[in-house]
């Protein structure tokens, strides 16, 4: 049986702004992750594919990650990605937000070589969490095979959860692939398992699922929230259509893109659109369509005047 | 018409050993690092795939950078990976090498996010370019689709050649596809380009390419350098012939490991076979098969007696 969880609920991978010179803007960061943990988030998981992680340095990342926690949120309700293709960075990374007090971390494989032995995944993490020497260490396997090329299997992950126990807790499974999200689940039922999209909110709390950690959090935390705290009720259902309805229309266009250029739209501030190589921003026209659809079809818009 | 090419000839990736602890082991690099710059490398590409770069960190590139240059490496020589899937520590890493003098960097494209638009490839170098802000930058692309899955087809070479002339100035063909190796040398001969495989040296010194940058020149570069100096004569054909043979029984096996096996065989050093996960060392039974098929069937052996 599991115990007290370390992290359930709602969780958004942050998108990270920049400012005009292009670096990582720290004001508005900090502003959105409050506003998330008030608007339905129960954990943040900075530093995902939806942050832009892989295309921030090594130095800006953990910069930011202090700062966010200088500014006043809750390390404990953080899980940072630190996954890099090296050991060495990872566990520079994994060091950082273990000394920070983060409560968890998420961590991709080492995705440059492909088609790594499990064995050779398996020596990555024993050398990361070897490296970082700290019991605190709790770490959340992000599977994101469609992107990193290099996943991990239900054996992999068998392996590293006997392997590394009360240090593996817990897996993303971003593969948007509900039957292995279930296999996972039907597996592990010690670990703390999110799906990787509020589709399978309902379906994945129904199966014991922790929660989920999706990029759409960023703008539609509250519906999921509330679902969240109400899938055993009577209006579970109609809330998971409606759930389901924005995030298709969402990712119908480039997510990244879109989420920077809704939240850029209801914060009236452009700058907040930007992204950073090898993305390129949405197209005016583009992001007026998402606006207009998710108002028009789904009621949708963002309240930032009700953030602190 | 060409100027006076940059690089040209036997390029070796240099492998990166390791020392017990796992760090990066400075004397057995500048050691085989001179070594092949002695036995028929014209030039060195450190930090490719080859040399594991990916599973290193930042700092340990720098690092080992720094000591090759002070260790008596001619910089111009040096033709260092600096890619990076993000804009910040690729500009980190290719400051750092045009600052120790080097004759260029091979860069990798951003590859964690998967099909990128040309617009947003373009944007990465645009932005590496303008970050590093030196004329002495030369950029070599380095196209190794079946790994980094992200690669540089040819309306993006032409496009970025146009961008940053006298910067991007070469290519590294690592497809192992002649047909777009070919195509990339008739549509660019103002470019050096160089196939990612000695199995091409031939063909392609005959179609125009700078001569070759490949894993295998690590154990085999003196064999390739005599082709480069005698493509034109008699006996081309038959050392290509012979290259090919030792090639292809190499790549039969894992091919990193190989290498290093076949090095700490020969130095009689077997901590020479270390690498880094996600690889793990050849089986020592796999490792004396391909010393012995190397041995017995094409006479391979490496000197190091020879070594300075």
């Amino acid at each position: 049986m599991k115990g007290k969880p370390n992290f359930s609920g709602v969780i958004a991978p942050v998108v990270t702004p920049f400012g005009e010179d292009g670096a990582p803007d720290v004001d508005r960061f900090i502003e959105h992750a409050e506003w998330l943990l008030e608007n339905g988030c129960t954990g943040l998981a900075p530093f995902g594919t939806t942050s832009e992680a892989n295309s921030l340095g090594l130095d800006e990342r953990m910069e930011l990650l202090e700062e966010l926690v200088d500014g006043g949120v809750d390390p404990a309700k953080l899980m940072p990605g630190t996954g890099s293709c090296s050991v060495a960075d990872a566990a520079i990374l994994t060091q950082h937000a273990v000394d920070l007090g983060c409560g968890g971390v998420l961590m991709l494989p080492p995705f440059y070589y492909k088609n790594p032995s499990e064995e050779g995944i398996v020596r990555f993490f024993a050398d990361v969490v070897d490296d970082v020497g700290d019991d605190r260490l709790r770490i959340y396997l992000y599977h994101i095979p469609q992107v990193a090329q290099v996943g991990f299997p239900l054996p992999l992950i068998a392996r590293l959860k006997q392997e590394f126990p009360g240090t593996v807790v817990g897996l993303k499974d971003s593969s948007g692939d509900w039957a292995n999200t279930k296999a996972i689940l039907d597996a592990h039922p010690d670990l703390e398992i999110f799906p990787g999209s509020e589709l399978f909110l309902l379906q994945g709390l129904r199966a014991g699922a922790a929660g989920c950690i999706s990029a759409t959090a960023n703008v539609g935390a509250r519906a999921m929230r509330r679902l969240v705290d109400g899938w055993e009720g009577p209006d579970a259902d109609k809330m998971q259509e409606e759930i389901s309805a924005i995030r298709l229309t969402i990712q119908a266009f480039p997510v990244i893109p879109t989420l920077k250029a809704l939240i850029a739209h209801y914060r009236e501030d452009p700058g907040w659109a930007e992204v950073r190589p090898p993305f390129v921003p949405l197209p005016r026209a583009e992001a007026e369509r998402a606006i207009t659809t998710l108002a028009d079809k789904h009621g949708f818009r963002l309240d930032f005047a009700e953030a602190a």
